[in-house]
């Protein structure tokens, strides 16, 4: 039986996802993409799985540096978000014009303007698919302001999937 | 470096999820769960990951069948979903008293009161954490109503992951 494209993408996009800033860091170059294939996948190790297409600078980047980070985007701030749609440029202490500190463990930048930022170490990754899904254990983790609630990508009336 | 204990589970308690009914079929037994540890995960092949705890029937059934059904809860159906929170009975075509119909390549149940599902079948596990991280290949969908806003998990105030 064939399986309906349009009730498959349906169905897909009926997944709900928030938006998130993955950044990495390796031999002197710093990547950053929006990105919002996220789930935590084990409290024990605390793992998190993000999945990130191939070829991109960020992918690269985080698979040769063995790390990454996720930077959480709040509720009021896709416009931040969508800065990270195009080519990262890194300026002293700014990621696209936006301030960041260095994490402890990985050396990935977390961006102080979102709220909640994580890094980890990657441990698997599984290559079936067009983008690589990155197994990663948190190792440090932030919160610049927990006063802010997660941006639902749903909300934007963007998506990615299906 | 220590990481703040606090902090990681502020940080990944910021990952938004939906919520969703995962339901599984083998050698004459159903099961189904509560999940939301789900994300997509590549568009070709369409592929999603599904993370479950080893030791529950649902996860069990999956990995013996090879094969899972995902059902997305809709806005207003946390009720529905709160049942699935409990052991799984099966009378006659329904699941928790809830009417299913049996998807046709996994045969496992879709539940015709949530308004979108799809069907996997399991390519690839990863076993690190205290969850299974599935990963399946999406083979089978449908929609039952597309005028429903799936649920957004945090809208409830309930959460799992941290």
């Amino acid at each position: 039986m064939e399986m309906d494209p349009q009730q498959k993408r349906a169905a897909l996009r009926a997944i709900n996802y928030g938006l998130y800033i993955v950044t990495a860091t390796h031999g002197g170059q710093t990547a950053a993409a929006g990105v919002n294939w996220v789930t935590q996948a084990s409290f024990d190790p605390p793992l998190v799985v993000v999945c990130i297409k191939p070829g991109t600078e960020t992918h690269d980047l985080a698979l040769e540096s063995g790390g990454f980070v996720v930077n959480v985007v709040g509720a009021d701030q896709i416009d931040v978000a969508k800065s990270f749609f195009r080519p990262t440029v890194v300026e002293g202490d700014t990621l696209n014009g936006f301030t960041f500190h260095t994490s402890p463990v990985t050396g990935a930048p977390h961006l102080v303007d979102l709220p909640y930022w994580f890094e980890a170490t990657v441990t698997d990754t599984v290559t079936t698919g067009d983008h690589t899904i990155i197994v990663g254990q948190v190792v440090g983790a932030g919160v610049h302001d927990d006063t802010v609630e997660p941006l639902v990508l749903r909300s934007t009336g963007m998506n990615y999937g299906g």
